[in-house]
């Protein structure tokens, strides 16, 4: 897939797994342009971007605090690789407040992109030029399906990805995740809102389920968010039927079948009045938050795998820390696919899809320190919260080793949720007789009587089995 | 398979489906024996059995709240039926408090069975004879496996049925679990405690997927639970590993093939000090609980099924209320395979199972009535809690129908999670549409968003997921 890699924005090139070296345009300017910003408030937790923070860099008035705005230029859209520039090179420790754009922004331009710039630049599109070319993982010439540039295998837009430094292959990179906040809506009409998109889409559980007429069919319901945070409930605020959509390139997506398409509001029927009096809990997460896989270049964003990414879990929000082993040198960290809500099994393909920004603390934990602590041995991104352990399995834990050199479609004909739950099960099985030092039969019989499976997600191509324990049933020691 | 019927005690006779005639032995001795019996509290919540209560029937001094005591008079081991004799009659609205044994008690007879009658005369077994020679729901002459009568296909010791009146086919019948109490060892040595057995059997998702030798192996692991409610966990106490046990009559069982087959406990290798410092939170429960289905008669205990059975959702507990679609006049409600505590999935095959005392309140919802209610159209086993709904879906919803005449063996060759989690992905958008009045495009939103699909169980044959969705998600209305 090399040969077809003319990426979206500048990258290290094929090979080069470090940080770019410094010169024009390289990651170095970024930093010190960053510097220049002025104006961004310094403590934690109350970092907001201001209209002028177009670069990624250091958080003025900080020593140890980087912010990543989402335009144009920092995003890379479907896809993971070790190849990408890193926008920012990072210490251990240090902060970095990521903004992440949905990708399903377009199916209501009006609510989610129109007066905000970061979202305007990425999903600038007219006849000429797309402000972000390349959006995801499959040939730049559309000569699969006609879809466009990438052909619509992979969909979250990312942000990053973030350069740890001393994160080296056999390390672990801790995840704190100190805050999520929705990205106000910038229209004016729709002040101190958010909005977020389930799309009910081809790729869904449901989808050849169908009770009602028509069959298929595709379903776009747009959610509204507080963006103060004095409410802790999403509602709906009308759907309407996928109808063909015409790109400004000139292309007809029957169905949705490539990300960030402008939804032409005059062709669909707006149903207002839906889901009344329906409070969805909101559960604020990044559906997309990993690292860069070793395995293959420019790997489809959709099917989470060792180094995390699309595991959809909505455990994955404010007070929780992720655990991801690193593949590549400098770990290489992005973000995407914020959703403001999601249950367990994500049926009918997303999330209330919807953009967020994150601050996160970066932690190398290195291979020499990990015996004897919840982290030795570890494989597979682990989530911890103050309660509970949450281990995370697929149908394959390590597709991209396991499949072969077509492993990016073959792993879309082999969901299942048996085998994500057999790896779950292996997984936690592990963690307890190695961070715990369990024998084998205490391990299971524990299993059996105090660790719950759930169903993460089916509709990532490598489903997932999530496996929880409670940090109390060690509370004896 | 009705001409292999010879009951383990006296039943109504095939095709009786109503309570028995009265006459000698019938339903209305039971009745009137028990209102002999004196010297029980009679209030909610401290009725306990004195050792004189051998007889279901109603709890002295009360109009409205019975008791059934499990002993070899008042017990199915292993199965269902439709033409057992109904140990007790009962209004709706009526109070039922049912004791219930484990099947796994002879795992260590010294902790779950010695000096307590109900247990002893339960598992009674010598050269001449079994307290319930009936143990499931194969041929009472054991020409398949050899294994003894019943041939261990099936395997809760079920007490019941009790007959609630006025309930008919297409009625629902509410089971209010109002408390849920271990039963306390007997032997004076262990006073306080009570105990349960978890086996890591060969019909866990566990056993063809051992790491360590010998391979494959069941073990078995005794939990001590405090029988006085002070402590809220389990904590194990010893394990061994299942070695050939022979019956008293003389039949080998290499592995746990038969259940209630006594442990000499000098053949096995007792390891003490094993799970040091773990304690395991209880969540004492009813993994069987549920009606006889219409369907076939004399039906395996193990799959659970459209009238419940063998859920194993450590949700049925305290403060829980299931909601079961009735299938035979009366109703015909069993509890059984009672636990200590146990994880979403029952991955090694069984919880802590522990001998358990529940108190219910059976009331009867009239077809006629459920229109507009969450009960409308109610074909599946339904738990409520105070803040959820959860849906019980399984690989098949009605296997006994599906699956023909072979059903009750051919459910074993189609275990799925991925086909459960379809059932009760369909049974979730039902609910919604149904009882909520939501569309399809609705339904099939909200779920994607706000409903938890877990993993039930992996170890019953018909594998279970359950979809639960926040009653909160309605508080707007």
């Amino acid at each position: 897939m090399s040969t077809d890699f003319e990426p979206g924005r500048e990258t290290g090139g094929s090979g080069s797994h470090g940080p770019a070296p410094d010169g024009s345009g390289g990651r170095r300017d970024f930093l010190k342009s960053a510097l220049a910003v002025s104006g961004m408030a310094a403590s934690l937790g109350a970092v907001e971007a201001p209209p002028a923070q177009a670069q990624p860099g250091r958080v003025p008035g900080t020593k140890n605090h980087y912010y990543l705005p989402a335009n144009d230029k920092t995003v890379h859209w479907g896809y993971f690789s070790k190849s990408l520039r890193p926008l920012i090179e990072v210490d251990s420790n240090d902060f970095v407040t990521i903004e992440v754009l949905t990708h399903h922004a377009n199916d209501d331009a009006e609510r989610m992109i129109k007066g905000d710039p970061g979202a305007e630049s990425v999903f600038y599109w007219d006849k000429q030029r797309k402000g972000v070319d390349r959006r995801v993982a499959g040939p730049m010439k559309p000569t699969l399906f006609g879809r466009g540039a990438g052909e619509g295998l992979g969909v979250h837009i990312c942000t990053g990805p973030v350069f740890v430094r001393g994160a080296e292959p056999g390390d672990i990179l801790e995840v704190r995740i100190i805050d999520v906040r929705p990205r106000p809506c910038a229209n004016p009409k729709y002040k101190s809102k958010s909005f977020g998109s389930n799309a009910a889409a081809w790729w869904g559980f449901h989808y050849k389920d169908l009770l009602t007429d028509p069959k298929p069919r595709e379903v776009i319901t747009i959610y509204e968010i507080d963006a103060s945070g004095e409410r802790n409930w999403a509602q709906a605020v009308y759907n309407f039927q996928w109808t063909p959509q015409t790109d400004p390139f000139g292309v007809v997506h029957k169905i949705i079948d490539y990300p960030g398409v402008p939804v032409d509001h005059r062709t669909v029927k707006e149903s207002h009045g839906i889901l009344k009096n329906v409070r969805v809990p909101i559960r604020p997460h990044f559906g997309v938050l990993g690292l860069a896989p070793a395995e293959a270049d420019i790997v489809d964003s959709i099917p989470p795998n060792y180094v995390g990414g699309n595991i959809d879990d909505w455990r994955i929000g404010k007070g929780a820390t992720m655990y991801y082993p690193v593949a590549v040198p400098g770990a290489l960290l992005s973000a995407g696919d914020s959703h403001a809500a999601q249950g367990d099994s994500e049926l009918a393909g997303t999330a209330i899809e919807c953009s967020l920004t994150g601050t996160f603390q970066l932690i190398v934990r290195k291979k020499d320190t990990l015996a004897g602590t919840a982290l030795a041995g570890l494989n597979y991104p682990l989530l911890e919260t103050q309660d509970e352990w949450v281990l995370h399995g697929f149908t394959y834990p390590n597709y991209l080793a396991e499949l072969g050199a077509d492993a990016q479609k073959r792993i879309y004909e082999k969901s299942s949720v048996d085998l994500a739950m057999r790896d779950a099960f292996r997984k936690m099985r592990h963690f307890l007789m190695t961070t715990r030092g369990l024998s084998e039969n205490e391990a299971i019989s524990l299993m059996s009587v105090a660790v719950d499976f759930g169903i993460t997600q089916v509709v990532d191509g490598n489903w997932g089995v999530h496996a929880t324990i409670k940090k109390n049933v060690f509370a004896g020691s």
